[in-house]
């Protein structure tokens, strides 16, 4: 039996919802590309596009945005538990445990089979982790979280809930963006592990809980927040030669955000990013990290070991950037990935819904016919 | 490329602690068979076999059991969290969501490397998910919980938690018999589902929550508590032959606890849990489920369906009747189940640890090359 411990090439199931080719570094979403939809389209067109594999019309659009933002609080003793965390607990387990508590009080948390309900129960759980997401960035600072607005698009209303004003227009644009880079990725470890809960027939909360725990990994989600503290440590601009130079010395070649499993080419999201990045980072006038990033990208790419195995900057790289504009920790990029993902996730259970018990098995090299002896007698 | 839905066959690691053999019907945990180890073996002994491929000597055995006693506690933060949820939330969303909880007042939550670490929170969260699945039996009726004590085992402590009283000793040795025979089991789906969510990286808490998210699902950890429903609906012994015939003739073969994934030979534990259900069913003068389990399987084996396609009852079927006689709610069968594997699940996810990226990929079948246009124009 051969071993595929990384179950690279192995095919788990036929999706609609994303192609990721890896090779020609192209991403695209039901048929869309992906730079076409991060120029155009709201949050709000893509978590329908993945649910229902075509974009709404006008009013079907309208009508997603609100049944989000309508059903995006979430019960007061959700908050009360958040208030009684540590303030120091990492804002993924947070976002964890809360999501978890939601089911007690989601009148269809048991419902595991009907997948029109399953939909509407996607949509308002995609609300309230941005409503989670925006009360523990304020929690976690001591003030009060504030509740979310009916009329605000899912971006608009995580500035608004995070800063209890605006929303500003610049940063609600530049969440929007990165919500729509991030909201899928074919088979991706987050979306698998989400796929083999439901597989057992259990329910989205539990599926989508158990996402969270995946993307937490410093190699999927928690990346975003990696390449940033490594820009922090790296400082100023000027001691990225230096750093690259002791980094290779020291035969650690691994540098966060650079190179990916799935794209042996330019990661396509990394480059919508990156325009974003820099675009913000000049109309903010903090362009320090994004001269950061630019630089050490640069030595990367001139240095042969990248080259030869084919490693780029990868999306999380260039959202570090995006993300340290909007006054966020960094603590709390990995829940903005997951705010994100969610739509992904949640299209990728509802497909999975009813569907064959994943299982796949293990190569047995342990001990074989021993016989208990009573403790005394070993 | 082929589509391996419920990657059957396929080989994801080589392990040490547990070989199932599903066409003789045979389970080994690291050398032993379950036979054997329900026969003989305290559960401590068990976790400290699973993680480290030995018996322990009796200085071990006593240091595992104490060290898993004395860290059992939980902080009130949790305590108080289950308190203020609904009566009627399900055990398993209870225990998923105060086990990710957990993880907020776990010193060494965020060490993702270190092994010997790794076990260490292994124990710890082993004794801790009995505390409050214990402390969920006596919430959920609206009693105070109880704290662990120091000087007990892990099942005794339970039967303590959960009563007040004793702990009774054929309560606690049929507990132990549950928890040594379900504590592991080959690359089942919640085991598999905790090494994809490691193997980003991540840590333990967020493995053991998506491996409880599995777990509760029917077709896994869920189907004792279906089993034991369906004993309920047939109601008495005379009313099985009946409910057979008229379950058959409406094309719905599935009996819940009868048949398994990888075993087309009996369940090696669905042997002993059935002299332990007789056993208990005597001493307790409760017969009743266990002749309508027997007799429901005495229909389904002399069925030709059952028997072309190999369906035996598995292990869920008999710890139904066993953990009836315990006084439990069948809302907390499957915790039971969680606080038993939770051995093999974090013996997996210290063996995962370090290890590559689980990522398969998807055969992508939705429409291609279309082009955003504005919503009016839709």
């Amino acid at each position: 039996m051969s071993n595929k411990a990384g179950l690279e090439g192995v095919v788990v199931a036929d999706v609609q919802t994303s192609l990721v080719n890896g090779v020609e570094g192209k991403l695209i979403y039901a048929g869309y590309s992906i730079e076409d939809l991060a120029e155009n389209a709201l949050f709000e067109e893509v978590f329908f596009l993945l649910h229902n594999v075509r974009l709404p019309n006008a009013e079907e659009l309208e009508a997603i945005r609100s049944q989000i933002a309508k059903q995006a609080s979430v019960p007061q003793e959700i908050l009360d538990m958040m208030k009684s965390l540590p303030k120091e607990t990492p804002g993924m387990a947070v976002i964890r445990t809360a999501t978890s508590m939601l089911s007690a009080y989601d009148p269809d948390a048991e419902n595991l089979t009907d997948k029109d309900v399953a939909r509407e129960k996607a949509a308002r759980l995609t609300g309230q982790l941005t409503t989670i997401s925006a009360a523990w960035v304020r929690i976690s600072k001591g003030q009060e979280p504030i509740a979310p607005r009916e009329d605000l698009n899912l971006a608009e209303n995580f500035v608004y809930m995070m800063s209890g004003e605006g929303p500003d227009k610049t940063a609600s644009e530049a969440v929007n963006v990165y919500l729509v880079l991030l909201a899928e990725h074919g088979m991706n470890a987050s979306t698998f592990a989400s796929r083999v809960i439901t597989a057992t027939g259990s329910d989205m909360h539990s599926a989508v809980v158990g996402a969270i725990g995946a993307l937490k990994g410093p190699s999927h989600g928690g990346a975003n927040a990696e390449a940033m503290r490594m820009f922090m440590e790296i400082g100023e601009p000027e001691n990225v030669k230096p750093w690259f130079k002791e980094h290779i010395k020291e035969g650690e070649r691994r540098i966060m955000g650079i190179g990916h499993r799935v794209y042996k080419a330019l990661d396509p999201r990394a480059a919508v990013m990156k325009l974003h990045a820099e675009r913000l980072a000049e109309s903010s006038g903090n362009t320090k990290w994004y001269k950061i990033a630019e630089s050490l990208a640069e030595e990367a790419l001139g240095d042969d070991y990248f080259i030869e195995r084919k490693l780029f900057p990868n999306v999380d790289y260039y959202s570090a950037i995006v993300l340290s504009t909007l006054d966020l920790s960094i603590d709390m990029f990995t829940p903005l990935f997951a705010m994100s993902r969610i739509a992904g996730w949640t299209a990728n259970i509802v497909d999975q819904m009813g569907g064959r018990l994943i299982r796949p098995t293990a190569n047995y090299v342990g001990p074989m016919d021993l016989k208990w002896t009573p403790v005394e007698e070993r």
